[in-house]
Formats: structure tokens, C-alpha cells, sequence
């Protein structure tokens, strides 16, 4: 039950700290922050052109900021830009594409809480994803690729 | 975009302001609280004796606050009475057990965030409940009773 | 950076786990859990008849619910009795007051994130209580008191 | 109560909908969400080579995201540059300051829950800022340099 000054300083993950790791599905993820007891996770996503993530919905909110490159979602309208910034609610549902025409990759900031449940055709649960997931999946990726496991995730 | 003082008020549910409904599996339900943006919930369950809830994945954290009775998790040991209090992490898993031979009803106030991922006997998700559904269901199980709507639940 | 099973599992705090202290301000105070990297508390405080607590702002939101006894804020309508559960956004500014003719002491149950500013009369902020504070103030009560630690406050 | 599809679509800022404005001290602000009831703000800040904000202490845990530029807190040892992620958990005290020998300015997202409390010399708190403040203060900016309140702000 001692708190240390240690668990209350500010934490800092450089870009390099953080490596990317190539996913296999044109999707590049670099991992932050996970804090497991809450469900928040804070990543990266980097998308080749024309990359599509199957439908999903979240059971938290969403905070994502674009910082390269151009996406949308199929459900709405907007077209997300560097520099442009979404809010998805709990209980939001939607289909993650980027255009095909794209010149550069597409760099997206996200902090996530909660799960994406992925969805079949017919809207039934086929998986979820949580940041316990995606932190498994962002260590065995770098493992896989023979780069060190790096110190200073963020992992609560 | 306009801020009423109206918005920011404290909100107050009276314990007849949410009436109970039977849900027909041996729990009364009522919902005090529903923040479908963020997905968090508060109600309150009364169990009957010798409940049990199908083992659930929790996708955020929740509190929970025993007000009677007795109730336990077949994969803790702890048994929980009046007064006691738990947290649980998101990623918890978990199968809710009334004992038999309890001599009241178990009324327990949960606050949760996210979704209960339910869970069949191999570990698949079955379907989920998070704040829209309850609140569907509050709805609909209060309708069918010929009760009317309550005014005062705070849905944001 | 490792996660053990442990950091995972629900937590339960028994009704004796956390004793009460008396504040000698009228008030009783039982601490449950504090998050102090979130800046989450969630604890018991039984009133005296006649108690006020000075005004204060929030700087995040409260759940509050209502075990026994009967109190109000001076600058709302409603009365809360036992069963009756509160939401407060951040931002409430608000004076608690039990009134005095209560035959039993009032006893309710808080989940507050964030501070809470105390006021002076002319609005400026005279000082702030958090979950770091609170928990302090708990752990310097008990000393005082000759009583142990408990063993079982859920402190991340 | 009605939860109509309005309420929780997804909500896009796009970087030219919500403009700087020029704070006079040598801070750009842009204001893209603020969650009133919860105390939750989203927002960036251009900062000049040479700014120093006060010391203040957080209620609230925060999330930042350098997007250009460099800054470092007074109290630590890192440099944040483009690319790097902080995480700053509730209680932090800091002072953050840019390098006078910058090259362009700091552009920091900022995800923000509660208030700093901003400290005189001594430690005493002589103001706070939240999601409210922080609102106003962009609205006035807008209103004083004859610029057009944006519509698309996302305010809860």
C-alpha cells in the first residue's frame, strides 16, 4: 500500500522507444500505454492505402487524432485528415477504410478504453480485441521479429 | 452548444424514483443511471437465493456495494455481505453464485463501465450486455408490467 | 512491465476490513479504495445530525448513494434518504447539511474522481482534498487511534 | 430520455474547423471537445520558443502527444519531442517549459481530465483551469478577434 514517488511521476515513451511492428495486414501498430485494470490502451496505427478494418463496436470511448495520410469511415461522411480530430462514443459502430488513392501511409493516434467487439456480416460477436490483446499481440510481434522487448511501455 | 445550468445540476433518483422489475430469472432489476456515451451504468440487482449468473467477461471496471444478503464468485473465495464493497478490473471473468440458503433477498449496487461479455462453456462470447441494452430491457420489462416510464432516471 | 494474475482479480473489502475513524468534526470516514494515478476514492461517511460540510466545487464527477439516515444540499430541492442514489458532474458546486432533528446518523457511500475545491464565502479556494489527501488523512486517524492499517484498502 | 442516433454517432474536429487563437502569451489554443460533466478536454497548444506555464498540480490524469517542436518539465529529466506520448497521472506537479533556441513552435495535443490547480511559489493554489475555463476562454479569444464561433466544437 506504500506509494512511492516513482508510481505518480509523469511517464514519457520517445517515438523510438515505442518500435513499429508490421502486423502482416497493412497495418503497421506501435503500442504506448496499456492500463490493464481500467481497459484504456493508447497505440498507433499506421495503414498502407486501401487497408479496411472489419466492422466493429466499441463498449468505451474513443479518442483518435490523424497525424498523416487520410481515412474514413463507411458509415459516415467525414474524411479524417492529418491534423483532424474524432470522438466515437460507446457503443459506436463502424468500418475503418482508407482510400486506395492514398500517396502516403496513414498515422492515427488512438486512446482506446474498452473493447472492440468485431462483428460478422451478420452483426454477430466473432472476436474483441482489449488492450490485454493488443498487447500480447504488439510483444509476440516484436518478438517474432527478433527486436528487444522495449522498457518503457507504459503498463499499469 | 449552449451550457444550461440545467445541464450540470446534481441529479437525484429516490429509491421509488426507479421501481424494480422482475426480470424472470430470480433478479429484480433497476436502473438509476445510464451514460450511453462513455457506456457506464449503475443499477441495482436483487437476487433471489440461489442465482447464478453464466460466467461474464468484464470489459471495463466496475464497483460494486452489497446493501443485503450474500453472494460470492465461484472463482474467489471471498463471500460478500452487507457493507462490503469490491472493485473489478476490466479483463475480470467471472460466475456470480447466490447461496441456497440465504434467508433474504441479495441486493447489490453495481456501477459499471463497458460491456459483460457473456460467456459460453467454451470460453466463446454468446452476446453482450452494456448501458443500452439494460436500459432496453429496463424499458421494455417495465412496459410489459403496465408500469409507467420513470421520469427521473438520468440518461445522458 | 510483467502482468501477474494477481494485479488482475476482483477485490473485496469487507465491512470490518476498513474500519471507521472519527474525523471529530462530526463525521465518521471509512476508506475503501483509492486510485491515485486516476485520482479515483471511494469511501464511507457517516453524519452526525446537524453536520454541514463547507462548499466545495468538483473537479470530476460523484456517484453518491444513500444507506441510512437523511441529508440535502442547501442549494437544491431534493432530500436523500436511505436507497437514494446521487450523479454529480464535475463542475457541482454544493453545501452539505444533515439536518438536525435526524434520529440516526447518515451513512453514505462515495466514488469521486478528481478534488474537491473548498470555498471560502467569497468563492476563492482555500484549499483541496483528493485521494491522495483523504488517504492520508484515513492512515494519520487510525495511528492516532492506536487501531492497525488494514491489510485489505485497495490502493493503486 | 430519447437516445436518438444524433447522440452517439462519431463527432470529427477537422484541423481547420476549430482555428487558433492567439492566448497573448505566447500559447496558440484550440479547443476541439469538452465533456462538462465528466471534466474531460481535449485540446492543443502552440507554444512559442522561450513560454513557461506556472507550476500546477493535476486532478485529473492526462494524456499528451507532441505533434512538432520540443518542451521538457522543469521537474524531469525527458525531452519531449514530435512523436512522443506522455501519460501524467492524477496529483502530478510540473512546470513545463520551451527551449529559448527552439527552431518552430511546440504543437502539443493535450488530453486532459479535471483541473490544474495552479500554484503560487509557495505552493498555495491561487487559480484553477478545467474544461469549463478552458471553453470560455476560447469562446471569448474567438469573440475578441471578430472570428465566428465554430460549429462543430464537440460540447457535452
Amino acid at each position: 500500500m506504500a506509494v512511492t514517488e516513482q508510481d505518480l511521476v509523469v511517464r514519457h515513451v520517445g517515438d523510438d522507444a515505442a518500435p513499429w511492428v508490421d502486423t502482416g495486414i497493412g497495418i503497421d501498430l506501435k503500442v504506448m500505454r496499456v492500463d490493464l485494470k481500467r481497459g484504456t490502451w493508447v497505440i498507433r496505427n499506421r495503414f498502407q492505402p486501401g487497408v479496411q478494418i472489419p466492422k466493429h463496436r466499441h463498449t468505451g470511448p474513443v479518442e483518435g487524432y490523424t497525424l498523416t495520410g487520410r481515412w474514413h469511415y463507411l458509415e459516415y461522411d467525414f474524411v479524417s485528415t492529418a491534423g483532424s480530430y474524432i470522438h466515437e462514443p460507446a457503443g459506436s459502430v463502424h468500418t475503418l477504410h482508407v482510400p486506395e488513392d492514398n500517396t502516403e501511409p496513414t498515422d492515427v493516434l488512438f486512446v482506446i478504453e474498452g473493447a472492440l467487439l468485431n462483428l460478422t456480416a451478420e452483426g454477430q460477436i466473432e472476436s474483441f480485441t482489449d488492450g490485454q490483446a493488443i498487447l500480447d499481440a504488439y510483444l509476440a510481434l516484436l518478438d517474432a521479429a527478433g527486436m528487444p522487448r522495449p522498457s518503457g511501455l507504459i503498463v499499469d
